[in-house]
């Protein structure tokens, strides 16, 4: 039987490399060597790259904070605002590269591997619902306009947040987390 | 002297592989065979596969209408929405695949060419500078609040346009397109 360890160190070095180089980038052998694993070993734990894939997602989508979102001590707009905080925060540290990997997923291999697709649809899909269940209770608290559905409004600040990672990659610099914050907190979430 | 036609020929196969495929899944003899050349000319025209993204990237900038955000015979927030509106059909037209070129590039490139990161920088910057020409107008007329400095609520609407390209790419339907058209013209450019 394989070991369990072995296929946890895969697990995390493919999240690491596919994040860091890109999915077509990064070949099995990248992966193995990351988790300092024989080559041959890669299949014993995974039938391919692309199941690899689906995994790193859901694990990566693990990290994410949603339950966060869901935590009724905290007034909604704080879990909204220290949400985006935390991601902008990690972005920051990583030197403004690297995106979301679900995000980054999509884009580069969605067209191309239904598995990854129907992975990285289910994991924005789950952090919509995330963002909603907060904007409806801001809603019901009287602090954000209802005049939108929630889930319209959640997937749309999350559209913004994604475009947000592609600008502060490019510019290197942290001014589309700004907009995205004032714009977000100012005109939407009000 | 290499041929003009050839070049030509190879900058539009190149726009045209990297749209579908990817960068890094897209080899220079995929890009001389949809070009209908031998591989051994690819280096007459160009230095090297990274050269002739910067030159197909500029040559895809082209074809955004982005001159048209700066036509003043039509009412700016009409020019706004044919922009959005046009870009939508175009991806409803390809199927929901292939998102936006500078988008896909600045995500799967950015990080590991400085040449690419820079051409995006700029591709993002010159369509922000034309929605914010456009939003500027808007709000001489009246027709968009002051509220919020043009050029952060252009780059706001252009990231959350990108964002939405990746979620129509997942869903494969256009309901991020109607959802990003609500908010972006029924609460923010108003």
């Amino acid at each position: 039987m394989p070991r369990a360890s072995l296929r946890e160190n895969l697990i995390a070095a493919a999240v690491e490399q596919f994040h860091t180089r890109g999915y077509a980038a990064t070949g099995v052998k990248d992966i193995t060597d990351a988790a300092g694993a024989p080559k041959g070993s890669f299949y014993n734990h995974f039938e391919s790259k692309e199941a690899l894939a689906v995994v790193a997602l859901e694990r990566y989508g693990d990290t994410r904070r949603l339950e966060a979102l869901r935590d009724r001590s905290v007034a909604p707009l704080t879990r909204l605002r220290e949400h985006f905080e935390f991601l902008r925060d990690e972005n920051i540290q990583a030197g403004f590269n690297r995106g979301c990997l679900v995000g980054d997923l999509a884009v580069e291999v969605a067209d191309h591997s239904d598995a990854v697709r129907a992975t990285t649809h289910a994991g924005l899909q789950a952090w919509t619902d995330a963002l909603a269940f907060a904007i409806t209770d801001a809603q019901e608290a009287g602090d954000v306009a209802r005049t939108l559905e929630a889930s319209t409004l959640a997937r749309f600040v999350l559209n913004a947040w994604e475009g947000a990672l592609i600008s502060a990659r490019v510019d290197r610099s942290a001014r589309a987390f700004e907009s995205f914050l004032t714009v977000a907190f100012g005109v939407l979430l009000r």
